[in-house]
């Protein structure tokens, strides 16, 4: 009366079962193609959730012995290829069972379990392995970053605010302050992690299952730190996937910034810094042309990451359990981004110490645009005792007639500087030629700053061992996350060995 | 001395040339897998090109004709194919014909020509030829929306607004509603088809070129509708790309709500509509479920639209020329988009005949909730002469009192409304029964409401029909633009064939 | 019974009429402040509406001539304070005249009216109003940025792609192309005012009113295009308002990325422009600075057009008539995204004509990065009959081998250029010293580009005679719409006139 | 010779110092009405790095004590008008120290800082005041939550995927879902806050300063955690602003989805709450309505909170230190967020026992859709031997037919049970008329379902007491972080009374 058209199994999509008709070919949610990515986390959770339900008895051993045995079957061949040929999608693992044990063994297995849980736990488990890759990575970029900056706390350098010259700093302070902004971006990422790390097994699609399902133990196969406390929450909210896309959104925005400095100091007039031809290409017309590749694509990651989120805080919205299949879209993009992601991180711990900076030009230029004026102030103040608003503005004086007369800070004298005090104040402050050298040679201006976080080359020192600390307890902090997780694939294998060797 | 390592020819990539290092594989920027979407307008383009180069003998007119003749034979084979195993990318033309007829004759193509206008020729032509399907579909729904409109002018049903019953309206008008929104769609889209349509073709990367290019005939063999008038704005200028998420968020904003109305509406607790199975799913475990998929997926769209749109601005930011490979990112989503929007088009034109509407449920519930309040304020006005004011304050104590007592408009009576008339004005209205009972008839409510645009049926089919003249004027928008690509097409055949055969 | 606890009128929201509580004072919707912007276009719809209705002999001559005269009476004392002291809000007119006339006249202003259509009513004429306003500044905007495109069709300088040097151009061509662009960003606006512009007046809350209202005669008074041809559509669609932020997002974005470049040229760096101080702040601490300050406001807008779009879309997300109250957070970020861009507008204005172009340095960059190497190519092709390709490779030999040997434009010889070619093709090319100077010559590269578009001087004043003709037709549109408006008010006036004159 | 124009004093932006004109009105950067949130913050600065100053003997004592007695004093005038009357903005505290002790004495304040550290110090006091705001006001809506939850245990209640019917579950367990939806966000917040109360103070610009701040002591006296590590990093890093961004998007998207579920809840269709009337509007034309208003702005605060997210990442695109002052609008947005949120959050507190719920409908709409099917085949299973997916086939085949005949789960007999298993296996299954009754109640159903997170009440009851201690915990946390604030502001102005004393 009832059964499928074609000869294949299909359980309980077959027409004439709940529906009357075919789900539409381009309609068909759990679309083979979109659910790669998780299809290793939901053959997982099949085998976790097999021994959770022979081990508390609720369905024959035999039977779980013998889905065991075929689902291990089909990682030999691939469980891509083995799922793919059941129809593919979250519950190709029944498929697959039914198909070779008949649904009196195969239709055993999706006890307590729902398409909600299914989802849930897989998404979980993807952004956890993924944010562990970006923990890693992101651990590996830091010790690179921090090693240049201690290659290059003597490199003295413009900063910049506004795009104008600001202070003379150093390349090594720069990239300190790198160390400080990626420990922050650590710290956000291993959050989520803990947030993201709890399972939903067992919530059923909202209110978990009236057959007595062991919800620890299969969270604990599953490498999850614990079971979520609500079923309802389990499936039904979804910030943790909003946290995911927050914490690349802050960290792409990061690198890119990064990737933007890279663009700017490497055009011809700044010329500060050279990327190696093999992050760049060259125009087919314009020969000359050497154009930052890599760059681009990291600045570019974070649109898309923007954008990614935006997608999902839209795609969420609505009545609680109203948006479900809206958030595929975000679900794609997930996944891209978090692989993009680590191909940046990759790319930018190679790129680091690849860098060519030329350090005599930014030296140079650390002095060049009247930069180190503020210890021009500075010195009238220490030395004469003027109040530091006066001080400013007569240097604001003398600046502006420097730049009237194309004086610079070379060639700037103390006559100079009288005639400034005068202008402002009436009479000359006379600063002693020692004085004012001092005070616009760049090298001076970031020797004397050791205030705590300050770039005399001591102070960063300082202040990167600091980092590197703090590094070495988050690289502990991935080891051990990782290794929690390593240990329930060997608790599962056990497991599932302990099960199959009993019923041979 | 610098040749490349392989044995193919690589031309200006190969290390030796500009840069030393060969490219890292995953920097490649061309990759063949993010222009796939783009090779046939590649290929257009490079015919395109080679005529005019030839008619304006820029090159010998034989190695144009060898030229057309080996891009001629890749469409035997299949142009995708051909250009892959030439490396796949934008310059996989120049890299086929080199290949097959020597750099002597192949390395004449690109004269002229940059990455920059190949890269923005084949974005036009793609976005104007989706752009022309999504103009198509938009009529196939707004014709369909209209013959629903048409179909269910009497079939009456709550209005909402706040998400409570409003007034009575039909599904007739609210669809009518529908056509003046999508009417509105097919105007955005048209208008940026226009700014979009416009050739970059021989601007090369900004300056054009100075070979005398016809920079008037390449346009017009590749269907555009004039060359840019500036190169420079022509290949460094991206906000048409910007019209097209514009145009596809609104758009799918507007889908998107209609989709949300259908959540809505085929809820158990609305119970007005009925989706066809074939556009829905059941569960897993709740094998009672008929979940509605398809509007999901096209609310879901809305989301991914609008964060399409925020990775493209963001992709955009900073100063001209700097982002460009940051595009790549909006780029891939907006082929998705436009490909994505066609399908879910293609879905609302197939499913709004084949909704199922619950109208006696409609009607019941359009009179049940006090929705035809305002007529009895409106009776009170115009046969007791009360102001407004007076007579919706008088409505809204009776509404009240209603509730208190559990009276229904269906049993409300003369004297409960005096009684409401004395509490407000100390006398009592006397409104006669007859009146009331037509002022609580939501069929008449409609009825009455032959304004300008309102619900009355007679006043919907008037409007309908100028709904329809509208389409057929722009249905026939429609068909001369693809008509003018189509001739276009055919005048470059032409123009091939005279070159081709005058050089056998 | 029901009365008010204080002595003031509040019509409606009397608790005990329809509801039993007082709204909670930070509930409150129509809140006085988030409504200021609109409080002239209620106004406005006050005086059309009771005009209309008079005409329509839908309210008593009388009454509405003593209801015409004391909102004309309120205009003496300033309708904001008026209506402020009358709780303010969007029904501030009707308590106006309730106060004033009692309820037995003033209550009879709203009849066939609704909050809807006073939303949307208002929300259109304010859209309406600054659109106009910003077609108006925009258009000045072009017209200085033809005028300074003119003035330097000779300033030579470097056109940049990634960052890099690209090929030599004019300050006049790159002004050129933003003609282009801001004609593009005016279509955009003025076919956004098309939409918007179109009169819900009458339409209510979405059915109109069973009242003969006379939907033409209150549009005509309101200066609207013509009455929205769907009652329904006319309330209950908003995509008119994200017409209004995809308008201003892009040309914000345009606007924001000649800020940028703004940015970049006036670093000390790159020093190709000097912005006026009266734009620029300096530091508290560091007094050589000269921080350019309105160029990042401008760029900075383009951040908060793109989140006001985003809050735009995310709040109309929902069944039809669900989102409401949620678009007051966009709707108060579009007023003031409106205000700002023509802030900038102006600004922008009087910026361009008073910036100062480091024109000899630009000249200088343009030859100094190889920038006009592609016509080394171009002249091996003219004149040695090369392939492009095999001119393109040679030249990129030679780039490579300049910079490995510090031998820049200026200094290349044919000897050189001969050495490269023998290493690409085994034999010399023999390019004259006199075809190799002036194919450096970055003057000459501009002067040949005398191609459609191009750089060449005689053909940027061409095409910006064509921008100019273009701008004219623009600046005749807004006028005209301008005028349009104009009239309506006067109409509206002399309606008034004639109703209160016939009712002394 | 330079000085200013007017009488009054303006520092380093009169004309004639460093820069040569006015700065234009609305170009003026640090404006008053934009900074008025910051400018407490302000104030607390100028007093703390006072009090270091003098410490640490860098200004003389007596200068010192002048300075932080008019600070005081303008305490008593309120430091708002006092500092608007010096021009208000960041440097208003210097501008009322130079007016009344000339810029002999007040010139002094400004040592070693910058509008860098004040622009950042203040940024950061301000959002990590209003964190405090929010975790206060978010713990008294767990609160509030977990208590209804208790309260709502026994209340059954259908539970919605895709918007229809799912399983039956109670009110209680919903609440309790939000009750870990809402520590979460607690989570979330006060991790921000930990990054966020990080102390910039001394870091000027980018390299703190060569005179010797003590920058452990200012971070004490303004009750931050611990100065920040890096000088550079503190002032040009702005990822903590995108942490109270994100924290409150994803805050605001979950009360959002609370707010969503009201509205859809409170619609006649599904009658399942009633808003209070102070909450709620009626309208100005449908005196029957009562429209939920809070509910709305909730959902909107969400929309704000994207858009806001989406302005600041956008306007922190570019270089470092280049967009500065872009970021003024987003920092606008993020005050409005902070205060929006913290209404929003009372609201909640206040309405959720205020909510009126109609738990008879509730209970029986739980029974009426087939939401306890899931049951049904579990008896097969349990009772029957069945297979789960088989048992499934069979209740999805009699669920179909049910709804064909219109039999209902309260009409459901063991011989329909049977007509399905024969359909589908051939044979019957034989389940006992007690047992489908029992399958069939929705309270069985719920109150089998003691599953760990499950909605049986003890469950429930068990988890939210797990979610009161750990409230309990993280109220202890935000106590502990208020009074290490308030202890902060205690020793400034110790520090201040022993300075002050000390120079009477």
């Amino acid at each position: 009366m009832l059964k499928q058209k074609s000869e294949e199994y299909r359980g309980f999509r077959t027409p004439g079962i709940r529906l009357s008709e075919e789900l539409l070919p381009d309609v068909v949610e759990h679309r083979t193609d979109r659910v790669l990515v998780t299809l290793y986390a939901f053959h997982a959770f099949d085998k976790a959730h097999l021994v959770m339900l022979a081990e508390e008895r609720l369905i024959p051993l035999g039977d779980a012995a013998a889905m065991l045995r075929v689902l291990r079957e089909t990682e030999r061949l691939g469980i891509e290829q083995a799922r793919l040929e059941a129809g593919g999608g979250m519950h190709s693992g029944e498929q697959v069972l039914i198909r070779r044990l008949s649904e009196e063994v195969g239709g055993r297995i999706h006890l307590g379990r729902s398409s909600g849980d299914l989802g849930v736990v897989s998404t979980r488990i993807v952004q956890r392995d993924k944010l562990l890759d970006v923990l890693l990575h992101l651990n590996r970029v830091r010790s690179a970053v921090i090693s240049q900056a201690e290659a290059h706390v003597d490199t003295v350098m413009p900063g910049y605010t506004h795009g104008q010259h600001a202070q003379p700093t150093t390349l090594g302070h720069q990239l300190a302050a790198w160390a400080a902004v990626l420990e922050r971006d650590f710290e956000r990422a291993v959050q989520a992690y803990r947030r993201i790390n709890v399972s939903p097994a067992g919530a059923a699609i909202l209110t978990g299952s009236n057959f007595p399902l062991n919800r620890h133990r299969t969270s604990e196969l599953l490498g999850f730190d614990r079971p979520a406390p609500s079923t309802f929450d389990a499936i039904l909210s979804h910030d943790t996937e909003l946290d995911s896309f927050c914490v690349l959104a802050i960290l792409n925005a990061d690198l890119g910034r990064w990737a933007e400095d890279l663009m700017l100091w490497s055009t011809s007039e700044f010329g500060m810094v050279d990327v190696p031809d093999r992050y760049c290409g060259t125009s087919s017309i314009m020969m000359q042309k050497k154009n930052p590749y890599a760059p681009q694509y990291i600045k570019g990651l974070g649109a898309a990451s923007l954008g990614g989120l935006v997608t999902a805080f839209h795609a969420e919205k609505g009545p609680t359990g109203m948006p479900i299949l809206d958030r595929q879209y975000s679900r794609d993009a997930l996944w891209r981004l978090y692989d993009d992601t680590v191909r940046d991180l990759s790319w930018v711990h190679d790129l680091l110490p690849a860098l060519r900076w030329n350090t005599s030009l930014m030296r140079a230029r650390a002095g060049e645009h009247w930069a180190q004026a503020t210890d021009i102030a500075g010195a009238l103040v220490r030395e004469k005792g003027l109040p530091w608003r006066t001080a400013h503005q007569i240097v604001g004086i003398l600046v502006r007639v420097g730049y009237e007369r194309g004086i610079g800070p070379a060639d700037v004298t103390p006559d100079l500087l009288d005639e400034a005090a005068v202008a402002y104040m009436g009479r000359p402050v006379g600063l002693s030629e020692e004085s004012l050298r001092k005070a616009v040679d760049p090298e001076n201006f970031v020797r004397e700053r050791a205030i705590f976080g300050g770039p005399a080359p001591q102070e960063v020192l300082r202040r990167l061992a600091d980092f590197r600390a703090t590094l070495a307890r988050d690289e502990a902090t991935y080891t051990d996350a990782r290794q929690r997780v390593d240990e329930a694939r060997r608790k599962l294998e056990s497991a599932i060995d302990a099960l199959v060797g009993s019923e041979p």
